[in-house]
């Protein structure tokens, strides 16, 4: 992993090997640095949990600098990383090109790019694909997965969106984008007809209890990743935990790791 | 919780009481967020997982400016704040101060100061109670925790260094501390012991599986505190999480929070 053009290179074939790729969210530092020493060749970020973490809404444009700031951090880690840029944090395409310009010369290696609006409507499709278009002209190697929003933000009484979806996924594929993203997708009889017809690797989001990676790479997805589910898990599991322990119950604890264990993955984190 | 003044003594109250204050600590936004929620009167912060959140070492003085823009955001919260400082971030007793008067002045009611050093030693204890002494001069009313790493620092085989710890804690009294944190003490008689022998509160470390709070506050102690435990059994959840789906395992989802929810937690969140 050492030139940036052999991790541009490595990061595109994971999207098309045997078996999806397997994309664990992190939204600090600790968390990307656990995920990549435990053996994850490329990790993520989640805009919502950088957003919780920073004490910013998510999906309002908020947290651009948090966002390229994370992924400096990040970017001394031995994984491969692709970033959640929400809209881009931005309506100007030569804009959101100029933050992926920048987090490539950090060293990430894929962007996220979504069409949901933080009002809770989906952007013109024409206006997203001119940012995935100006993304591209900037840095053509970059991994650009083109998230449509539009099982997302659909409520659970509408139909089924397939046919926009795919018409979507046409337009951004077109204008240059290497994968599709279609977060909420959630019965397999979708996800074959999206595989079908969408002309690149498709990325769903893991939902617990839903599929397993097996079923999914069964289905033909290409890329599985967790969004925001690890966050909220591990806020989960604080709470829990400390709450058993107000309400007087005795908690075993080897199932954290320790405090050395914690400062060893804080300092041993060379890319090379 | 409206007034200063009437916060600095409401978190000093918490101390007097008939059962100890037991604080969790957070390391970012939403566990801070997620903790006030949950109805804990007071949180602190932790160094180590302030520091391991964002890519730098504990125990080093190298996260004093993440250290006070936590603070800063967490100050919205409706909850009391006391921040864990490690050692002040400097040897200079005014720049310690310093410190505290910007934490202060962003609504932080108390503050952790660790005579524990960077390379494993202890400090001399006048030098340690200069800081304090210090810090009192400054803001009078905020409630500073010193805490010695007597037993933190010693290694399994040594003995028990109960005389050391209480000479410690005498003199960082007599400079002005208002209460004592004596992380890593376990067994009853040694507690038993620092409460007869040291004149403010006992501050003890929760550790997994040794007492309750209820037996720990049979003990006498007046404070209990997580550390970095709940920072620890954050990042192992998600950790494990991750890697049973990665082994193709089902996993169910139904105790993490919500999308919705996180989302509500970082925006109501008003202190009045």
């Amino acid at each position: 992993m050492s030139r940036p053009g052999d991790r541009f290179a490595a990061f595109r074939r994971l999207h098309h090997a045997d078996r999806p790729l397997f994309l664990p969210n992190a939204w600090d530092y600790a968390s990307a640095a656990a995920l990549a020493g435990d053996g994850y060749p490329a990790v993520g970020t989640t805009s919502l949990g950088v957003a919780a973490a920073t004490g910013k809404p998510d999906a309002a444009a908020a947290t651009r600098d948090e966002t390229l700031a994370l992924a400096r951090s990040l970017s001394r880690l031995p994984t491969l990383l692709t970033v959640d840029l929400e809209a881009g944090f931005s309506d100007n395409p030569d804009t959101v090109a100029d933050l992926v310009g920048e987090l490539a010369a950090a060293g990430v290696v894929g962007v996220n790019l979504e069409d949901g609006r933080g009002d809770g409507t989906l952007a013109d499709p024409d206006r997203h694909a001119g940012k995935i278009a100006a993304v591209k002209a900037r840095v053509p190697e970059l991994f650009v997965n083109a998230r449509t929003d539009t099982f997302w933000l659909a409520g659970d009484a509408d139909p089924a969106p397939v046919d926009d979806t795919i018409r979507r996924a046409g337009a951004y594929v077109t204008a240059g984008a290497d994968g599709v993203f279609v977060p909420g997708v959630r019965d397999a009889t979708t996800i074959t007809a999206l595989v079908a017809d969408i002309d690149a690797p498709l990325n769903v989001l893991y939902l617990p209890g839903r599929h397993t990676i097996g079923e999914l790479a069964g289905l033909g997805v290409a890329r599985v990743s967790t969004g925001s589910w690890l966050f909220r898990v591990a806020l989960g599991a604080a709470v829990r935990a400390v709450d058993a322990v107000r309400r007087g119950e005795h908690r075993d604890g080897p199932t954290a790791p320790s405090y050395a264990e914690v400062q060893r993955l804080i300092s041993a984190d060379d890319r090379d």
